[in-house]
């Protein structure tokens, strides 16, 4: 076991941190975070952390890149100021999207990120919700990836809510909602999105499986501008589904997604606190806490005990 | 542009081989392949290959570890005898199901096998149809992974075969299917498969989708036992459809599969040679050959051209 | 000699990059950038580049992350679309002072960048005007590094400018200076920089060397804020210098410089276009271009002649 | 030192590993090992290992390239369930004889296979009697190589036996024959095989040395086909030696070895137990076991503790 | 922390190792160094140093290739006989000088050595005043860089020297002579080198700054045959300095450094003792010992504690 | 094929570099050589190499480190420069005899070296007789292995010499001189050392294998003092061989080999130019020359045309 626990905290998420912290019963590094005039990130850890278990946290929300580069500062100053063993904490892994080449000439940019990541220091990851499993191939390095179902589960049963169907918004998704259909005793439903013509526009699409009379649940790995999931809301009301939720693990809410969320038919929309909430919070939106989850991978992770079973229960550290 | 264009044939399918060498006009490097008394595999390249741009030729086929040790071992030779650039061609890529770790302490070995293929020489890699596009990411070597999806396009023009609805028979293939349908024009339906108790029998299960009174075309990466396949099969008659095919591009068929394809009621099964055929061929067996794809594929490398409209449009070299 | 020199361009400075491709007579590749929505960026190569020898131009300016994971993106596309050699083209180098470890636990990240931008797949790198020359040992890729200077002294001769003094407006920059100063003829001077108390206000300061009824020409490799420039401006001529000028490569131009250049007493501020200049040109600033000298050292990589008589003579393609 | 031994038993030597885990009184690792439908091999470890010390058992026997991918799968697995040390316990090292490169174009598998266990996630190997000694070196990790000599000194030191003259079969294992014929105070003699013609089957050959009215003892690395030591055998006889006995650590006996032996002239042949045996034992083998000596050196390794002593002296845990 | 503090002394500096050793109240590890009859060098560690930190002590002195060789060596034998982590302390870098590029077509020397030091097993460097800040970035392992600056200050507070301006004898020193300036509570000038016609004669220079009746200190990373330090000196005297000292880090005295240190108006010269004074001490030479700054480095290190307050304070163990 | 070949010389051996230069009518590259007055050596190539084929030729010869450091700075020079591509010529392999780790604690440094050309720029290697064939896989780049072989038997062959049993020195050597014996057709024969105590000097020993009324050949890769080849020399005469001669490919001669050459009965010994005669030489001595030998195999690398004919016949270029 490494000396001790010491969290790196990165400037894009202070208040998971500051949980996560809170939980772990210490207090972050001491580190001055730096902009240069010339645009330029820079930072100083201004404590003592030779052969210590460092623990850089940083999540990927806007200015992504900013806080990208910032990681990758945070953990080559940590390995050059000898550091026993880091590991990158990423609630959102940064451009986890980007993971197949369905184009000619495109990048994968979420395995560009995964190797920039040991090269700058990392000697393992600790994240949430990757959007395709394969990506934890991408890295060469160990990885555990928690998965916020356990999250979810744990609200509905606290809250004793009941949804009869698992939507997923798109094919990609079906076998994460398969998964969530299993441990929520749910049927199964997918939506088959066209597009008329070769343009951005996404269209209203068939619901393929019987969403009649049902409370539905809409799942997805994030949520960005929101547009698909507006969409399938309709959608699935209109083939007679009775109420509309969606839980959404990645809260990016981006553009006028809060606005779209306030005038839409989704009754509630519930995420996680993996990416701080821009914009204002609203009404319909839930916002469940991994930070309990996070700090219990990271305490197992620095006592070499199993995370396996993080996956299947409710946590308390 | 490297020298010669050279072919450095593995022994797992010499059959296709030909096919390929014929349509490229060539012949394969002369080479010896031993397997000593002590089960030791060897090769000699017995031509110059110095500054040649060779292509390594092996498939996926039992026995499966044999074939691949065979593949890294002239992988290493070619290399040391100075190989100008290598290029590792796997028709049906080793391990390639093995993409993600959904269990504690299992390994990915698709990215294992992805990186002893580096290891060993290769400079980069031409395959065909991952089981998931992420597998992509696994690699730091260029790939170029092709398609058979528009071999089966062309053979449904040429034949003039009509399908109304694309199945995919489990959730983790919906986005394939879901291109398929795509190409085909036709509607998309998926099968949601249940187990009731924890053994490892798959139960039948329901249909998401619409299938009634259509023509049901099951589209999968591979077939290996077909368990999952003929269960999908009897499903979808009995929720209404009029016949039912299925295109799968490799075509493992392992244990008793072909028995169990003559008695099923699938009306026919097409597939590639991208392995050679295990057990004898049945009538209700269509197999669409590959070769071509990947000899225009191997030239287009070789001359430095985009291999991207051999995604789009029929190919002749 | 690799197929053909084909410019991929990043979006950080598009009139650099069209002069240099005037030069050269070709037209940048065709590349889509996009912004997602959740601040991912991405970019799509929209011609076949295999085997080519691609040059991949992007400058550091504000904002420098988001031009540092372009450029990042680029060369990962680059890569895996099977680029014959790729060259990273940086007039002005991301991070160039954060070159050495002056206090405890502080990154060097210009090491980092080097190391990031060999891993995203640069086989070589051509830059201007390093911070200090030792940058050049951080990487393990062949760099070409380009002097501005003769640039400066072309100017200074065509312009027939009249200088006795140069002078390094720090300890770090004297040796520049020095070789400034034997290329125009002139003695050397060095400001020795005081701060007063522990904060971060640089004062006035000492000037080492004599500048008295000198016309002064201060160097530096580049121009953030100002401050420092505009102080050393102010001893010099109290110290009796006749005229200051100054001749700066990198013209960053941070916060309120230009409205401070405006009201200094600094006769001519003498930049490249390195980096596009942010915010209105001003009647004190001279820009020497640097294209012509980025489009010889393109076209010497690209046929293997020597880049080393370019710090000599003044250069046209 | 790491938390604790853990074995990780691969399934090619069921006994010796049993024999391994008595001595050093613990239990292997629970772990299960799959052999899909599809050929494709797969393990799942089933209990924690997370910075523990792990040694992965696996020996070289038939069907050799199906254990050697269980050992590189086995060492993927327990590198990313964050194993804190791994080492490859390997009795009879794979491709040994694959050392060098004697004809043009062909591999050196031995370098091969000591690479892709490294990339496998090895940290270490322990192993015994390479066939040469400059194998040590084909490795960028740290091997300890243990001698089955001084095992096979303390058993003719038990059982009084006596031999006059050691015999090298060939020229290659003069050497190893030499260290031998010095610990048990003997002279030394070498075969010199002639070969007729080109073709593959050997000649009896000449005797180089003194062999008359002596007991001979033939010592090798291994004994595969038999073919050359039943041949020297022949050839020690009649060049007047009274009897012949044979030594080799590595027991592969391949073909029709054993049948032969029965009828051979051969004494005794002692062998190791570092492989299993194959076929049904014959009264004239006598079995060593190296369990002490593997499990000795596993303890060390672990404890931090010499291991050189062991090559000098009879060993007990 | 590792298991224990193991000295490897290298055969360069007996002395300094020795005094390094006392005040760690250590012995050196037996060793055997071995110059074969054919100049190969060999060396046999005769102690067990498995999982021990292990610090192998190596200047860089006259024959440099033979001691460099050496440390290469004793890095890779103590690398595979399985030491717990290796820290290569060099007091003197080897090729320090050569760190950039600044003719065509040259090496960058002190890249190659940082690569190689880590390639031949080191896992850390702990060194003293490198020529250029900037030579940490060549390093991709961690690096920890002391300064001899605190051993001279305490030296001058404990003699009550007094010195009123600190010299720095070229441009590329001035930083280094700012910072000792700054700590002592002096001004500052630099000498100005001419040299009137392209050969390899320095001749006197101007000197920028006031010296006039002035104490002068000349400071510097390193003598070498002194001819810089000579000429300045007597240029200082010229320009009206009362008295003229020098601080050298190192003390290489090459040539006949010691004879012309004899003639000339220096008053006195104080290095440390960094690497073993060739050639006779002189009345005229004081000598600073580093090994307590070594020491304590060493320590440091070993228990993780932070190096920085190393720079700022004298230190006793 | 690179644009053109370019030899860059070491200073270790002219005169072979000129026959080998004189063979592929060419002139080495114009290269500046320093030895600084601290001891550092310096390289500067007077010539543009970019995208050239380089042969860096550098063989070992005392001082043995001096040339080593030359080596690898010539590579890192040659690789920074942007050379096409790079081949490490080295006639006599530094540490070749370091191969292997036949006592606890020390080093093989034939591997280190191995890794270090490859570091410091190597492509490849072309290289003569190693100590033992298994050096070949210390390398991960492609090596190719002259063998001196050819060039003696060409030499018996228009000398008419005849030699009746070849006798290889040790048992390390019996398998090289096996292959001698039988490309001369001779009988083989071993000498089996022993010292009677536990010092260095070695006492005469028996001779395995029959010399009687015979001209025996002694063959051993290189002579260093050659202690053993006198006193085998001795023991073969006193068992009746009727003279005795010797081939040894490099020729160290250390010590007063030369002396006792003189004054031994060794009536002819054969070397190679490998490595430049050190001392004067002796009438006994016969030097072939692998000049063409060495010319062929950089022509042939160059042009892309198999080395392995080389091995087989006599060669001209």
């Amino acid at each position: 076991m490494m000396k001790d626990i010491k969290i790196l905290a990165g400037t894009s998420h202070p208040k998971l941190i500051q949980d996560i912290c809170k939980i772990l019963k210490t207090q972050p590094l001491k580190v001055t975070h730096t902009r240069f005039k010339n645009d330029n990130l820079f930072c100083r850890i201004e404590e003592n952390i030779r052969d210590d278990d460092i623990f850089v946290i940083q999540t990927s929300v806007k200015p992504v890149n900013e806080y990208l580069m910032e990681l990758y500062i945070m953990l080559d100053t940590a390995k050059y100021a000898s550091a026993g063993r880091i590991t990158a904490v990423l609630p959102y892994f940064p451009y986890v999207r980007s993971d197949q080449k369905d184009q000619p000439r495109i990048p994968i940019t979420a395995r560009l990120v995964a190797d920039q990541i040991a090269l700058a220091g990392a000697d393992r990851v600790l994240s949430l919700d990757f959007h395709s499993p394969q990506v934890h191939g991408f890295f060469r390095i160990p990885v555990d990836q928690l998965q916020a179902q356990a999250v979810l589960v744990e609200h509905v049963q606290q809250t004793k809510r009941k949804f009869d169907v698992v939507v997923s918004p798109d094919a990609g998704g079906v076998k994460r909602a398969r998964a969530y259909a299993q441990r929520l005793g749910c049927s199964l439903a997918v939506m088959d999105k066209r597009r008329e013509k070769n343009d951005d526009r996404v269209y209203m699409g068939f619901i393929i499986g019987d969403v009649q009379n049902k409370a539905a649940l809409i799942v997805d790995d994030e949520i960005s501008t929101g547009q698909t999931l507006f969409h399938t809301t309709d959608s699935l009301l209109k083939a007679g589904a009775v109420t509309v939720s969606a839980f959404c693990t990645h809260a990016i809410l981006a553009g006028d997604c809060l606005e779209k969320l306030k005038k839409s038919k989704l009754e509630e929309l519930i995420v996680t606190d993996s990416i701080p909430l821009l914009g204002k919070p609203s009404a319909k939106i839930t916002i469940l806490s991994v930070s309990s989850l996070l700090a219990q991978g990271i305490m197992r992770i620095h006592k070499g005990e199993s995370l396996s079973e993080l996956f299947m229960h409710p946590f308390r550290i």
